[in-house]
């Protein structure tokens, strides 16, 4: 995989890690719908998609991957309490603040959060 | 799916970002080793396995994914730099020393970072 460099740092890996608040119910429960905005937002990521898988539990919420070329991205729901964690794990140049913004207009979220953390940093080159 | 119940807040997911550096090449070149490792570390977890998805990228490095009833564990390896960034994603009451020690030991190691991180805080019960 790629790298990234940075002034005194390499890092290979960015992850955002996403938390949406308040989304309505009906939109976390249906695993298609997860399936269309992961989809849409990879799109919007500029990443390349090798394939999604997605899964419903018992009694409630779903968990989905969509694997793309530059890592992958993730859900998972808890539709009764309106909640869904997303990450977006990139190692290529993709434009995550699309992808996010796609993310959170696909799951009408009234409020989120967003964590960016680097993965990878080789520390002996700091 | 289900909550873990703290004193004063809500938190639905545990998060274990895992960096294993200093890797023997062979070992993350291997998607075939990549996947014994994960689902190992999934036993160890003492997750239910719902189904693993691997590939491989040119002109090195893998991605795969295992999707368990209590969330997933992923990983991406750069084999060129000995590293991997591994994933254990869980909304269940699963031993993460455990399977965190799995993975250090199958992917031999020399070096580690481990950062844990709540996902679905509910704020509004801090």
């Amino acid at each position: 995989m790629s790298s990234t460099t940075h002034p005194n740092i390499s890092v290979l890996g960015q992850h955002v890690l996403l938390e949406l608040y308040e989304c309505p119910i009906d939109l976390l429960r249906s695993p298609m719908h997860n399936e269309r905005v992961l989809l849409a937002a990879a799109t919007a990521l500029g990443a390349q998609v090798i394939e999604s898988r997605f899964h419903t539990f018992s009694p409630y919420g779903n968990s989905g991957v969509v694997i793309i070329a530059e890592s992958h991205l993730t859900i998972h729901t808890w539709p009764e309490y309106g909640y869904a964690a997303v990450d977006v794990f990139s190692c290529g140049e993709l434009d995550l603040a699309a992808g996010i913004e796609e993310l959170k207009t696909g799951f009408q979220a009234k409020r989120s959060e967003e964590r960016y953390i680097e993965r990878g940093i080789n520390l002996s080159e700091i």
